[in-house]
C-alpha cells in the first residue's frame, strides 16, 4: 500500500470519519496544507505519547497534576464529579464554578461491562478525604448510565458527612418552549421557583 | 499551550473540522485509540513529505510516475482530463475506463485568480504529443469553472488532429425522476436515444 492509501486508511481512526471523508482530508492536506499537515503529525505524536491522567482529578495533563488542580485560588471544599474531560471544558467555559473536579473517565454501564471499579470510584472516596471536601456536585449526564452512576456515588458517599448536590434540571437558556421535550418541561414545572425581578 | 491544546488546534487544519469536532477527536484518540493515533502521526508525516506529482499525469504518487501511468495494459490512445486526484479514484471505481489520465489539479477560475498556466495546461499539450493520444475525454465538473476550463482546453487542442469528447449528460443511475432538477431532465430529454432492449 502506498503512502497516500496508508494515510487515507489511518485517518479513519478519527471518530465519524469514513473512507470518503478520509480521502477528502488527505487530498486537501496534500494540495493546500502540507506544512500544517506536518505540524499535525508532530502534535499528534507528542500528545499520544505525553498526555496522561492527573493524579488528583484524572483529567488529561502532561504533568503530574493538571493545571486546574495546581491552582491555589479555587475552593477546596467543592468537588464537581464529571464523566469526561470534555465536561470539564464545558463547565469551565460557563465561568460559574470555582471548585475542583474529579473526572470519572466513563460511567457505570453494566451492558458494556463497565462497573464501578472500571471508572476509578475508590480513588474518588480517597480524594474527598484527602482534600477536606464539604460538597460534592454530581454533574453527570441525564441518561440511564449517568443516573445509575449518580445513584452509586450517592450510596458510596452517604457515610461521609458531605453535602451531595446535582445541577438544577429545568429550561435550557435560549431554548423555545414549544420545541422542548415533555420531560424537560415537566422537570422545569416541578422545580419552579418564585419570580424575583 | 500544552500538548492537548496544541493537538486540538492542529486538528483544525482538516477540512470541515472546527474547534468542537477537533476537541472531540483529540479526547477520543487519547481515551480509546492511542496506538492508532501514533500510527496516523507517522502516516501523515510520511505522506506530507513523500507524496509528489506524477511527471506524466500530475496525479499523486511517491514515485516518478504513478501506478496508473506505469501500467502497460491500458489504451495509450485514450486520455481522460480531470480536475483532481479524487476524480481519478471515482472513474477508476466505475471500471468503465481503460485509458490514461491527465490531472489538472484545479480549474480555470478568473475570480480566484487561477488562469490556464496555473493548472499546467501547457504540459497537457506536450503529453498529448508525446504519447500519440487519439481521443481526449474532458471529464470536468458541470460547473461554471469546469465548463470554462473545458472550452479553453477545446480551443487549445483544436489544431491537433484529435477526437475531443465529454461524458454523456443525462439521468443519474438510481435517481428518482421527480427529485431531479430541471436542467438535468432537460439534458436527458435533449440527448434521448432509441430504446434498445
Amino acid at each position: 500500500m502506498d503512502a497516500l492509501s496508508q494515510l487515507i486508511d489511518a485517518l479513519r481512526c478519527l471518530p465519524g470519519i469514513g473512507h470518503k471523508s478520509a480521502q477528502r482530508m488527505a487530498f486537501y492536506l496534500l494540495q493546500y496544507q502540507r506544512q500544517r499537515g506536518l505540524h499535525l503529525a508532530t502534535c499528534l505524536d507528542t500528545a499520544m505519547r505525553m498526555v496522561k491522567h492527573c493524579e488528583r482529578c484524572n483529567n488529561y495533563t502532561t504533568e503530574q497534576q493538571c493545571n486546574i488542580c495546581v491552582t491555589q485560588d479555587r475552593d477546596p471544599a467543592l468537588l464537581c464529579v464529571v464523566e469526561s474531560p470534555a465536561d470539564v471544558v464545558a463547565i469551565e467555559q460557563s465561568h460559574a464554578y470555582h471548585g475542583y473536579y474529579y473526572v470519572l473517565m466513563g460511567k457505570i454501564s453494566p451492558l458494556d461491562g463497565i462497573g464501578p471499579d472500571d471508572i476509578g470510584l475508590p480513588k474518588l472516596e480517597q480524594c474527598i478525604i484527602n482534600h477536606n471536601v464539604m460538597e460534592v456536585i454530581l454533574a453527570l449526564s441525564p441518561t440511564i448510565e449517568g443516573q445509575t452512576t449518580m445513584h452509586f456515588i450517592h450510596t458510596l458517599l452517604k457515610p461521609h458527612a458531605l453535602q451531595i448536590t446535582q445541577p438544577a434540571h429545568g429550561l435550557p437558556s435560549g431554548g423555545e418552549l414549544e420545541f422542548l421535550d415533555g420531560r424537560t418541561i415537566g422537570n422545569a414545572l416541578n422545580n419552579r421557583a418564585n419570580v424575583v425581578l
